[in-house]
């Protein structure tokens, strides 16, 4: 038996029937910004949370499962990321592992809102240091308006996005990923957050629905992050040239520094689905 | 927020600080038995839930992504796997995924508590039916005395056991798996639930410290299972002879039918563990 007063509930699944709670410590900051309630909590076994209208973002203990798999899986592929965009990260995590990436000259950040940055500035630093780097440059904007305004402009865009319900809804549409296939440049991959193939699969069905008839290349890959709903969450990988298996390149790998997850044989199995999960794409 | 009296917490992980919630209907039986309190409870979302002390043993909707992998993983490198023992199991997954080998003659369940059984066989048919057919034996013992009077006796061993607390702690100790070495035919197998790659590291560090001692192959693989801590848990895979990879046989898959999980790729991909996990086998 839990002692209610000093867990937190995950409220994403709550509608469906489940729920993870973990054991918090004290609140360390929480504020009201102009799209949504942020939260940084201390917990008792998995690090500072960073928890938005509820929902965990991250964890600093399972964090960097998320991150280097959204970032290393379509930078070992690209063969040139010069110019990378990602799209929400507000925490920092995806441009920390971006940067591992000697060949990126240039990383814009579009986050809708500035405060995820700033408190992630003030009490993630192990992840929003990342900013303080002179190839990053953040935009604060609706990341489906900024895309509108550039076409063939980025190697590799990535969409480190909140669940489709509040302001990251329009991050699940037709025309936002259309709009990304005309900001790449000519060989360029999208790779976008996609939720559980155990607990999201209606979400998974309508991307797949309208991405594989916008781009050539369109797969399904997974991480596990115990503190997301289900353990497991995966990613969309939309390339217009690269094949995430047969363009893989182990060399890239070998300048990575620090990795708790990547790795080769990572790369590869990630994109390897169970039967049910194969059927959603 | 949730309504809080139509809610069970699974108790596995509270003073690790973590809990999974899940939402129930109604309580369908539950008793207590010589060991263990056992529960069947109809969830909202995930079919029916079998609970011993507390702790989820399976939900109806994700228990084939636990049975499939314990089962077909070693029955599919396994040339000929003709008698079969499984320690644990009661609810009878286990023992239908087997069923599904026709070169296996004989199966032989060890299961200490004959009302996990019992309760599995009235609320569970579509796993403990499988307890009706001929080729299977029952024997209601502790799985590690039963062990030590067979010599050179199985092809495949299956600890399908639950955690190390209980009447099951004893299955995760030294002697255990020298026993099972010894009921071993000179070609067997042994796979055993080995719990989460994230949450139960010094287990596996235990675990991995004797059996790389006592048998030739000594390795690892995991599977996912959203109502389980962490959404992973992994097996222990000790074998005299056959490697899980290179002596895996492509051809015995073709024959297995309503597979929802398991298939060739799977097979290998679940030996790819992301770095943190490698370190600790």
């Amino acid at each position: 038996m839990k002692d209610k007063e000093v867990w937190i509930e995950d409220q994403y699944g709550i509608d469906q029937g489940r729920s993870l709670e973990i054991k918090i410590l004290k609140s360390i900051e929480k504020i009201k910004s102009d799209f949504q309630e942020i939260e940084i909590l201390e917990s008792k076994y998995f690090g500072k949370v960073l928890l938005i209208d509820g929902i965990i973002m991250l964890t600093e203990a399972d964090e960097f499962c998320y991150h280097e798999m959204i970032a290393h899986i379509p930078l070992c592929v690209h063969p040139q990321a010069k110019k990378v965009l990602v799209i929400g990260g507000g925490d920092g995590g995806t441009v920390r592992e971006i940067l591992k990436h000697q060949e990126v000259k240039e990383i814009d950040v579009c986050e809708i809102d500035s405060a995820v940055i700033e408190l992630s500035k003030k009490h993630l630093p192990n992840l929003a240091n990342s900013f303080g780097d002179k190839r990053v440059k953040i935009y604060y904007q609706d990341g489906s308006k900024f895309i509108q305004e550039y076409k063939n402009e980025y190697d590799v865009i990535i969409v480190d996005s909140s669940d489709p319900i509040g302001p990251a809804e329009v991050l699940f549409k037709r025309e936002f990923y259309e709009d990304m296939y005309l900001a790449l440049k000519k060989e360029g991959i999208v790779v976008t957050q996609a939720e559980s193939f155990f607990y999201n699969q209606e979400i998974i069905r309508s991307l797949f629905s309208f991405i594989k008839e916008i781009y050539p290349i369109a797969e399904y890959y997974y991480t596990m992050v115990p503190t997301y709903p289900s353990g497991v969450i995966g990613f969309t990988f939309c390339s217009k040239k690269y094949h995430p298996i047969k363009d893989f390149s182990l060399e890239k790998t070998l300048d990575l520094k620090n990795l708790k997850y990547y790795n080769p044989e990572i790369h590869y199995s990630s994109f390897v689905l169970p039967n049910f999960a194969q059927k959603l794409k």
